[in-house]
């Protein structure tokens, strides 16, 4: 076995490393919903299961919520230590009407793989978990591997952030490797240099004692979704840039070289309009290109706004109460506190009179993440990219994953984020998937990567 | 059973009378949802069966809709020419979880019968049709009484609004009577001599192909719910009047008498803020009082507002779309044609670029009415009331029945319009009642008015 290459054996071993996957993608492990507290248990038991069953020495570690995997293997007592970050948990799967196959009963179509985690973040972890195995098995790894996979990073990490101090020892590493970053294309793959943190809360407008009739009452009562989108209102200017007083503090914080880099890449506005439905013209349009909005600007974002009735044909009331859910990205120096202490007192102070302002599930994610181009571990991912694919690219991703910041500041080590996620992914939405040709193109690079580490 | 009177009738039956009311309530008419067709046609064969056992010719007469309950009986060949019109249909029940007994199991609870309909119109139309089963029993009815029981009152009054040329001689009649009203409580019987018309659509905005990733996307595109949030906002001044152009036009017309009786009559802020939870500070409060603003004011209120993610927890994304359902009250000479345009080309013209406006469901329901206090008939029920209960008023409500002008108008009838519904029943809400007080003091009314007709 020693002998073979790591690209030889996960060629012999492919059907099975798929069928795993596959096993993987049936735990319906949604974080943010109660309801499937115990599916994320299992699926957290499936994981530590399998990493154990490829030598590691894993184990679940208890949080005040969601059980985190850990898993550690001394190859050599020299060489790199290197971490990973994962996550075994996923999105809801509303609106489940407009999938095509069952979020939990993975399915092939075209070469894609169709299942809710089929790329965020199973999928990529799981090619990253499989390139793992078949170095192990032909001996090409040196020094300490440990993996954290979390199970709420789609809601917030609260449970690995809690204990995340008793982590300290296991953290401390050279290198932090995220695999839950995309690319333009598969010809272009890419390192993510920068990530935007994130913070969240719902609000809620109430105070009527229940939905009204909007004859006896309109004119009389102040309706409270009409109120809740006056009050969403005010959260931009027209130009829309963000109208909270004290919310860009720290954000104009921008590295010149860093936005010349992202300005010098390719953004079609063409083809953006063919992947989404819609020309970008969101944001601080007026101010800013595509990429550094993406990139380099925070956002104030609602990401539901629920009030009254909603079925077909009308039903004349005034709501009893109404409620949104908005989380904002933070870039740079933003501070994830201020910011959210911020947002919470303009909402406040724009409140209506007469109706009662609610502010719940009040969420810090975390900070932004920016790594250097001059990295040492950056210039080797770039190297193995360019072998395979001619080229590397460098992105500032508009998304976040909250916990990356806190694990690199603890671990001191460098976070190295290289994922081979792409938008028809449809990640958080309907009919996720992940194709044939990026799990393995994953493959490839975690096997060239991590003997150069 | 000659020599009986209608109220020794009433006494003895009283047993029967409150079974056959819940017998009615059974019926899950509920005229909005395409899911209860059938529920609404058992409903109106029900009546109409139960208008035949009572003597009167009924028949059920189709239109594009719903079927049309209609019932008519020569009682002599002189007097007066009376027609009824009620609905058989009910308000959509959600949130279902917030009723205490089922919305279709009628329960009596301290003097309460509890259900969907119990008050509107299911209860008031029933102690109607009581009351005449009564008269005719006792052979205290002259002329001739024709029922109009339509079921679509609570989504548009389509199908009635598409056949009326063809009931034009079955209509003609010297009074409309209507129960679909009420008061401020049962020491205070009140005549209604004014409703507001109104008008309604759905509008939404939509363009992108999905749900986005709103960390991927947050600053390139712009986000429905915002956006939406942001076109609601335009619809009013800060000062609460309408923002829509050409929209007020007509409403100036205010009769002054009109306003100087409503405004003698007490509006006891304290009383109303008990019963709604909030205190009346919305519509153009700045200006007008609250009686002014229900019963001489328009409005523009949101009935239901809907995008994106709502259940617990935190889903980061940029909803695909946004809806919200949209409904005006107009009043005095607002013609409702124009308000509708009017609203739809504000929205229009207000819409943000780079998405994509939607305008459905648009749907007239009705001009306002308005009766004067000289009206003979209204002398006449004013006086019975008088009788009753020692008092009577004037109301000026701020609902619509919106086929009820053009009823009138049609048939050359004095729309009278007595009801006694209270706010407490919860009309349109969840756990809706009508106590046994207001039925009994219903068919009070009803006994003693027409024999006076």
């Amino acid at each position: 076995m020693k002998d073979a290459t790591a690209e030889s054996y996960c060629a012999q071993h492919r059907e099975r490393f798929l069928k795993e996957w596959q096993e993987f993608l049936r735990f319906p492990s949604i974080s943010t919903d109660p309801a499937y507290a115990k599916d994320c248990d299992r699926c957290a038991e499936w994981l530590m299961r399998h990493l154990r069953s490829l030598g590691f020495d894993a184990q679940l570690i208890s949080t005040p919520r969601k059980p985190l995997v850990y898993a550690t293997k001394r190859f050599s007592d020299s060489g790199p230590r290197i971490a990973f970050y994962g996550h075994y948990d996923v999105q809801p799967v509303d609106p489940l009407e407009l999938w095509t196959t069952p979020p939990f009963e993975p399915t092939w179509r075209d070469g894609r793989l169709y299942a809710r985690g089929a790329q965020d973040n199973k999928g990529q972890l799981f090619y990253f978990i499989k390139g793992l195995e078949a170095l192990a098995a032909v001996g090409a790894l040196r020094g300490t591997m440990s993996l954290f996979i979390e199970g709420e990073e789609e809601c917030g990490s609260e449970g690995i952030t809690a204990i995340m101090p008793q982590l300290q020892e296991r953290l401390a590493s050279d290198v932090l490797l995220v695999c839950d970053t995309g690319c333009e294309s598969l010809d272009r793959p890419a390192v993510t240099l920068g990530l935007r943190g994130i913070v969240g809360l719902t609000v809620t407008l109430s105070g009527l004692e229940r939905d009204l009739h909007s004859g006896s009452h309109g004119g009389l009562v102040r309706n409270p979704a009409t109120e809740l989108a006056r009050l969403i209102a005010t959260l931009h200017n027209a130009d829309g840039s963000i109208a909270v007083a004290g919310f860009y503090e720290g954000a104009e914080h921008l590295n010149r070289n860093d936005i010349r880099i992202a300005e010098s890449q390719k953004f079609d506005i063409e083809e953006y309009k063919t992947l989404v439905g819609v020309e970008p013209l969101g944001g601080e349009a007026v101010q800013f290109s595509p990429v550094v909005r993406r990139g380099f600007r925070p956002t104030v974002e609602v990401n539901g706004i629920h009030s009254g009735y909603g079925g077909p044909g009308r039903k004349t009331i005034i709501p009893a109460s109404a409620m949104a859910k908005i989380t904002a990205r933070l870039v740079a120096d933003q501070d994830p506190d201020r910011c959210l202490d911020a947002l919470v007192a303009h909402l406040t102070s724009h409140a209506p009179t007469g109706l009662t302002i609610g502010i719940s599930e009040r969420g810090v994610g975390g900070p932004p993440v920016l790594v250097s181009t001059d990295n040492q571990y950056v210039k080797k991912a770039a190297a193995v990219l360019t072998e395979l694919k001619g080229r590397c690219e460098f992105l500032w991703e508009g998304g976040s994953i909250p916990v990356v910041a806190g694990m690199a500041r603890l671990s001191k080590a460098t976070p190295l984020l290289v994922g081979f996620g792409l938008e028809a992914d449809a990640v958080h939405a309907p009919n996720e998937s992940f194709g044939l040709a990026q799990f393995e193109l994953g493959l490839q690079y975690v096997t060239r990567l991590l003997p150069r580490l």
